[in-house]
């Protein structure tokens, strides 16, 4: 970081408030909401004390400027097209701070960087059991819709059919029960405040967001090559066009071509337009990364504990000290 | 199966008792408890009555004969060679019932297969938490004797140690956090008693039994070849070349090359023994195979529920029938 | 298929030629190319012999109507926002065939459904072996992208950067290298020409395909979650816009922030656009789906062979049949 | 390493030839042969110059000593129950060198460190390639075996089976494909003798060895727990017990119990056995370790290629000295 603007900072303290400068990235639906809470993203040291720093401030603040990218959605929204993508999108912007002030009544910390660890290990707790779940369920969905797309193809008999929904079953399932276990086996802080388990959690979900764009992929293979090559909505609904598209796009008995076709666009939708960066990236970026997942495991694991019990079965001398303190 | 006897059947009833005959497989150290009880290991149709059979006789019963395999020990038994399969053992046999009396008291079951259902449910709700709740305590044991051989090794700090040691973690905190989370998820029978959920736990097992595995690998490999080169414990503690072995296996410093040698050999015992079957055989074969944890998946997952759901989704019209019974 | 003129289909022989219906899906480009050349894309039985039919047409023929699909592009072109979808797109159609005229001279098969099972392995041969290098090339473009970006994010000296590398670097080296022994491997058929081995090509296209997805998402868990938050580049070129999103972007010393700018953009272009539906669904529908891999594998593989080898091991008797034929 | 003899190093240069002293580990049947060829394991540099040393000695030069570790055979050889560790098995042993003289004419290296670089290269090319045909190879027993306790357990024909054969297969394949491609893709050295392609080869036999041990599981899963809970050969030929086993142990129609038996005992003896360690050591540390192949990968690939063209696709101006040199 050469620039010392680049996180957000205080820059000066005031009698009555604070002057902060800098820029909160990756700030999702920001200018959609009453107040923007700023805080630390990361643990810090002394030396980034300027940096440590949370507070709330109204989203019309003079100062802050949002620089917004559309949701993902269509290039125009069609029902059949773009059937999720048409009604749902998150905003994302770039939230930047100009010698913003705020209020001391709005300041929840400046300067106390030693708390940041605890900050984060909180923020951490909760957010991987919400993310664990998020995932789970979405599981679920992709599950539901992949089930669909081989019935109305008329292959969910199939032994690879069954074996894959199954695969995706198991995702959905452990996904849900590490984040359950992780409520479960929560600590209660001092303040009264339910602290979810933070090592059950992260291995839930990592295990999760990666099966889950696997999953995806699974959707579409079992959906079919006609995802990407099915004809447009526009000529669907054309006079001419619509019924010939109708009369081969027919799956198995007993389906109307026309709910094959929504199925078909809907897999579209979720895997081959711009909302499939979204659910990748959802899944794979928010709440911290896969490799959030496996630091937080490898810190919260009593490693010394489990090497200590393998001295007993090797006959090994343990440490004398071990388990005194 | 075209000898009736094959399985455990009753082949006559009496005013005071019945008469069974057949055999148990995998009876795993039935010859060292008081009573042998007997239950149906599958469900079971109206033509299978005679074989849906639960009853419990002593074990030095007339007419019942185990065929015993010896525990899977060493060749001889040695503090440094074998800690493990030494001292720890599983007696495994095969139990023949020909033409054994069981009085009606001790009958539990015979002849009522629409109870099988129910029976194989609950039972493998509970074998399925406790398996998981095993192979996760166990993947920590693989863990820290891992860790223990690295740090001997002084490789400790390398990436891809703590890479594959978090891999380690992840599994056993996965696997201990969805057996919580089935007992937390439980259905409470009429009875009283908990049956926990089948889902969850059946997925996590699923996960961590193959895992274990691959973790069994991962220890050697991270012990390295040794483990399979390693002098013996006779040339070991032998004056003239235990002390040139002591030179050579120096690991460390600050480690002795005794407390080397005990680990490498430990994890030997683990995975080049004839324990090591019992290790493997035990994670995937004992509480049901994978195979069992995806059927059990698949019956159980409300997989209507969720293609209705997807049909929402692509706005497809909903079956009318869904929901109302 | 309740219609008989779902799949195409002769429906009249004459003496100058035939008269064929039908429809063909997934027919990527025809419009663009002078001759449509149709062909059987299954195995077929005598009581299919009218769809047993390969000839080819000039696009133009009367009867031959393309419904077309627009290629995968972005909303608008842009130069830093699409950089690839922008510039390449395949066109997508369903080709329908209402009563054309095909007359005998460009008739290559017609009835000959005795002959499917050969075609059908030749072609597959060469298109498995096609498409095994096209994923393993593609695998190479990630890992580029992948390590370019780590070093914008002056992240590339992180050991789970190169160990994520490396499994890229991996797939894409055995994706080629099955092809290549596929080519080796070949056998000759009678006319002269090599059939490559559908066997190894299978195998290392299967492993390939699926990883390719994965290697997806560590592209973006690499580049960040600012691959889907990024600003446009509508906001990067305005005039003060522009200087807030280069300030804040600025990744390490050394690499100006259009530079990283540009290369998030090409890894939203290929994980978060139109385009990703194209890239995933390529890698995994085309050229025949992950699961006909693994049936050509099973049906290609000699398992009679392995069998009779175990029972050597085993010391049973062999089958006095075996090898003789 | 803070003894200077724990790895072999010349002490003394006389003019007839050098005095050794150090010791070498895991030489696999070095008492078994007649000479013993010493050289480097590791790339080395100046400070290492007295153990960049190569070398042959007759196997029973004074002041060379073998401390030996048995094969990993059986209790006591068993027609049935030990099949293949009765008759196979590889010696292993740690070779000391205490002041052994080496005449100049048996000296091939000594002291010349720059050379290692290339020594290393040259023989983990031909090492790779060996061991991922051995691995190959292993597989197609581990495949023949398992579909040969499919038969006699009369589940051949169940999806999950096939599924799971189909992965050994593609294993073997793969496997064997990336040796093949490996030599194809050979460079000759100026001596004209062939290096094989040391990327391939690593990514496949990286692939291969981890998919060996997953396998070893699968063929337990498959054959059964009775893998480790079968009534011993003594039993089994005892003429009052046998028959017992014979009559329960009956898999399907038209397959003697007998034959059962001893397929059920040749997965023992593999997966169950000390043999086990063996195989699974032999696959995973053996010719470098799953660590070493990721390493080699990561080095032998042309990366900064790869991000030259990332650079083209983005748009981004190339670095203007790349492939001037």
């Amino acid at each position: 970081q050469e620039d010392p603007d680049q996180f957000l900072r205080v820059v000066e303290k005031r009698a009555d408030g604070i002057i902060v400068r800098g820029a909160k990235m990756h700030t999702t639906s920001a200018p959609c909401v009453h107040y923007f809470v700023a805080s630390p993203s990361r643990v810090m040291g002394e030396e980034d004390q300027d940096y440590a720093l949370s507070f709330a401030v109204p989203v019309d603040t003079p100062g802050l400027t949002f620089i917004i990218r559309p949701a993902a959605g269509p290039l125009e929204p069609k029902e059949m097209e773009s059937p999720i993508s048409s009604e749902i999108g998150f905003v994302e912007c770039l939230s930047v701070f100009e010698d913003v002030f705020v209020p001391w009544e709005n300041v929840f910390m400046c300067g106390e960087w030693e708390f940041t660890p605890q900050f984060i290990h909180y923020f951490s707790s909760y957010v991987r059991l919400a993310k664990g779940t998020c995932v789970a369920a979405r599981t679920d969905i992709l599950t539901g819709v992949t089930a669909l797309a081989a019935e109305y193809n008329g292959i969910e008999k199939a032994s690879h059919v069954k074996s894959k929904l199954t695969d995706m079953m198991m995702t959905a399932s452990l996904g849900w029960g590490c984040s359950l276990a992780a409520a479960r086996q929560c600590s209660i802080h001092p303040s009264g405040i339910a602290i979810p388990d933070i090592l059950v959690s992260n291995a839930g979900l990592y295990h999760t967001r990666l099966k889950f764009v696997e999953h995806m992929y699974t959707m579409q293979e079992i959906t079919g090559g006609i995802v990407t090559t099915v004809p447009g909505e526009k000529d669907y609904q054309h006079p001419e066009i619509g019924p010939l598209v109708d009369k081969y796009l027919k799956g198995k008995t007993g389906v109307a071509a026309e709910e094959r076709y929504r199925l078909i666009q809907l897999v579209q939708d979720m895997t081959a337009s711009r909302l499939t960066g979204y659910l990748m990236s959802s899944a794979i970026c928010a709440g911290g990364t896969p490799e959030t997942n496996r630091v937080e495991v490898f810190r919260n694991y009593d490693l010394r504990e489990k090497k200590e019990r393998a001295k007993v079965l090797a006959k090994i001398k343990p440490d004398p000290y071990w388990g005194r303190y």
